[in-house]
């Protein structure tokens, strides 16, 4: 009985480990990991890109730029429902003829990343003021580039 | 004796369970998931973005653009080594003193998303042909906006 149980909770560890290692390989082929890299932040009329600190050397030669490219993520449609939607009404107007999301930059799409294009105020430590941008407070940014 | 090992083996499945949880309630917080949507593919000098079929809905309209951002995968940068890197000789010359990855559209960053705008010669179902692109052959593709 002792022996029978001691085989019971091996198989139960290695079941566990084996289950474990098969979810991650599927998630390493099936998918990509993005990880947010900032926040936007408005405040008292002003619109910063606050990067977490741990990317501050990521913007290192950022400030000599007039703009930047901001990705985000449209956060707000992070379900699967909302990344099912495979077309829309260009910008919500039903006077728009029904159209594929591929042919538009609506927020509803399987993969939520927005493209916008900002004027660079300053760049402050890890802090970058802008005049303005089309995403909501608290919006998670996932990439800058020039 | 057997008592003491049935509340071990109940306490293994638990812990199992939840651990598993807390890697998904950390996964859902902490980063987002990008689908691939399709592939890139060059055969006998023509390039396609061939996108998976249960997104055909997604391209409607597409056909009447004469471009379109194509954002893809760097893949053969997916590891947690390459995604640290946050600063990059640009273009990578040793010449170019060494700068930020925010600051620049390397492939090596973070996030692996690359933006780049193609010439549409055709769309035909599910494949779209395009004139060129800088992204080699199998390249995933994770988005297509206009």
């Amino acid at each position: 009985m002792r022996r029978f149980t001691v085989l019971f909770v091996l198989f139960m560890i290695m079941g566990c480990n084996s289950m474990a290692t098969r979810k991650q390989k599927q998630m390493a082929t099936d998918t990509f990991k993005v990880y947010p890299i900032g926040t936007v932040s408005k405040e008292d009329g002003h619109t910063y890109l606050v990067i977490d600190k741990e990317y501050l050397p990521a913007l290192m030669g950022l400030e000599r730029f007039s703009h930047v490219t901001v990705l985000y993520w449209f956060h707000l449609n992070d379900t699967p429902e909302k990344r099912a939607v495979l077309q829309v009404h260009p910008q919500g107007k039903k006077e728009n003829p029904m159209r594929g999301v591929f042919a538009t930059h609506s927020p509803m799409r399987p993969n939520l990343i927005a493209i916008t294009r900002c004027k660079i105020l300053s760049v402050k430590n890890n802090i970058v003021e802008v005049d303005k941008i089309d995403a909501f407070d608290k919006t998670p940014i996932i990439d800058l580039k020039n």
